[in-house]
């Protein structure tokens, strides 16, 4: 449908970028990309990248680059943008139950290998019927529920029906177990998310050895976000890692209490926003609800901590100061940190990546509304 | 940039839409464009229909067509993408500082009548200077703070300067008072919003009267949303009601109390969503952060009051069912009433118009991720 076209082109400086933009720091984007990138290599761990933070190309190609064995998504759409991006392998980690959504996502097995997960019979019969018309070799993930009560089958019996059905269909391959446990990653204090991610290891454990004991082999585990990715690293258990915000850092991680060898991220994603209005007591920026997502509270100020964004609306936030401190004028302009990168990127339909004060790249968020 | 574009054609059934996807039922839409209508043509107001909630072109055109006198909306972007549509007569109801949006603003004087609120003297130089640039005539109102504690002027001294400012620019033309009280429109008894907003009329009046005492009429008096538009029309005070929501009504909007006196709206609006997992005690949706804001609570389910939507994640949310009643099976459609409409409808290309069961129309949202 119609999208708004950025006014910016590589080269400008930084100070003639339209507000509200979302701009990566390309410095600290580059060192995040490397130090994952690393960790997985030194770990001997599969990353497969979360493409649901970017939702684009241009990323996608950089974290595939890097060495991620390929990137994982939340919807079919989103898998349709990373493909005709040239990401090579992606695993759809969410079920799909609807029969349209399942033929194009047979239909982009025959350009990419394609995963996707299952947690009903239901959903799986759909998948292989979709799969055999289209003749096309789709990976099969199991999802099981490791705590964070949302999707995947409760009890190793129901894991254990679907994989062996998943052999029945010739064009269905089972290849692992999605195991994520979303609800740990912003626990805050790093003994609380070791606690939730050993519930999670143990319920991988049981059902590797439930498969053992049939001489079924558990294939790859697959899960992990960026609050646990170290813990599930070390574990023994899981196979691949699937890490998204590590990229951008939002203000929601940068909360979090991190143990000592947790890889440590930069924030490299901010929304720049103009001071509109002021009075003495407060100003008021131009970036509200349609240009940052509020779900996991408010955004910081990048480097000034003394000033708190608050009483958000659909167009506007406002910005005190703390004692002391001086407010900024009509006119300046703040980068915010997002609350939660994810579906703030989501409202946006291109990044601005810079570096040394000048625009480097603007980079499309082709799957930015890729909701089905 | 890029954008999703839909699959659905007129005719299609409504089951064959895609989920999550944005339906508007159009015959209580139809219902809710003419109730406002007559009401502003009885009450002999201007109705100045606020573009923010739909940023749709067709939206416009129909809203136009019924008799408003023109859009409002929040940002140059929006303004220009209503204009490409066709509207003749577009307010920017807020402040814009930046000289790039403000010789963008100028230049659409000459496609349509513009105005724009200042509440600054930085800001009202700017605008001089891009008018003088573009020789193009531009409606300046003076935004003057009734109680928001947002923007606007707090004080007649300070309105009265603005004024007295704008009549030295040939291009710019003073046209009146923007009095809005966002903060208002959700409290949730009716005598609460009417003590808001008698605060409201009569920080109006006492500005009228200082205008009076030298010889200046104060021009038209704007403002006023869904909540509390009966109010401001009957105070004879207001000359303009810059309604958005009654057109599609959110959560939010049905957990107001309304007096006997205010017109009644329905919900058009609602998010389809598509059961994706599910256990005994609850289901899993399709739809979350990406697909519908929280920022003013939950949504509720449309012609279930006994299930309710929680827990939401970026792609999920979770449907418990009250004590007794029956959770939909996997694969079945729900829809929801978002919990706020405006920062909801941002997040889609589209809105599927239909009746009866079937597709009418897909209208494009031109203005979704008009940020600037």
């Amino acid at each position: 449908m119609v999208a708004q076209r950025p006014t910016i082109r590589p080269g400008d400086p930084l100070s003639a970028v339209d507000s509200p933009a979302l701009l990566v720091d390309l410095a600290a984007f580059d060192r995040n990309i490397a130090t994952m990138a690393a960790f997985a290599r030194d770990r001997g761990i599969r990353l497969r990248a979360h493409g649901k933070s970017h939702k684009c190309g241009a990323i996608a190609r950089l974290q595939q680059a890097a060495g991620a064995i390929g990137l994982c998504c939340q919807k079919v759409s989103e898998a349709e943008a990373f493909i005709a991006a040239g990401v090579t392998d992606v695993l759809v980690s969410n079920e799909v139950i609807d029969n349209a959504k399942l033929r194009r996502l047979a239909h982009l097995a025959g350009q990419a290998r394609i995963g996707i997960c299952v947690d009903s019979l239901l959903g799986l019969e759909r998948l292989a019927e979709a799969a055999q018309e289209a003749e096309a070799p789709i990976d099969v993930y199991v999802e099981i529920d490791v705590g964070a009560t949302r999707c995947g089958v409760q009890s190793d019996a129901e894991a254990l029906i679907l994989i062996e059905r998943i052999a029945a269909h010739s064009r269905l391959r089972y290849a692992g177990i999605q195991a994520y446990q979303g609800q740990a990653q912003h626990l805050r204090q790093p003994a609380q998310r070791q606690a939730a991610i050993d519930v999670a290891i143990r319920r991988v454990t049981a059902l590797r050895d439930a498969l053992s004991r049939q001489q079924t082999a558990i294939g790859i585990v697959t899960g992990a976000g960026t609050g646990t990715f170290y813990l599930e690293a070390a574990s023994g258990v899981y196979d691949e890692i699937q890490p998204g915000s590590y990229i951008f850092m939002d203000r929601d991680y940068r909360d979090n209490h991190w143990a000592a060898e947790a890889p440590r991220f930069e924030h490299s994603l901010t929304l720049l926003t103009t001071v509109i209005s002021a009075r003495r007591e407060y100003v008021v920026v131009d970036a509200g609800h349609k240009a940052h997502a509020i779900d996991s509270g408010m955004p910081a100020v990048f480097g000034r901590p003394d000033l708190t964004y608050g009483n958000p609306s659909d167009e506007h936030g406002v910005i005190h100061c703390a004692d002391g401190g001086a407010l900024p004028e009509l006119g300046d302009r703040l980068q915010l940190i997002p609350g939660h990168c994810d579906p703030t990127v989501n409202l946006h339909d291109w990044l601005i990546a810079h570096r040394d004060g000048a625009v480097v790249d603007v980079w499309a968020v082709e799957a930015r509304g890729a909701l089905s």
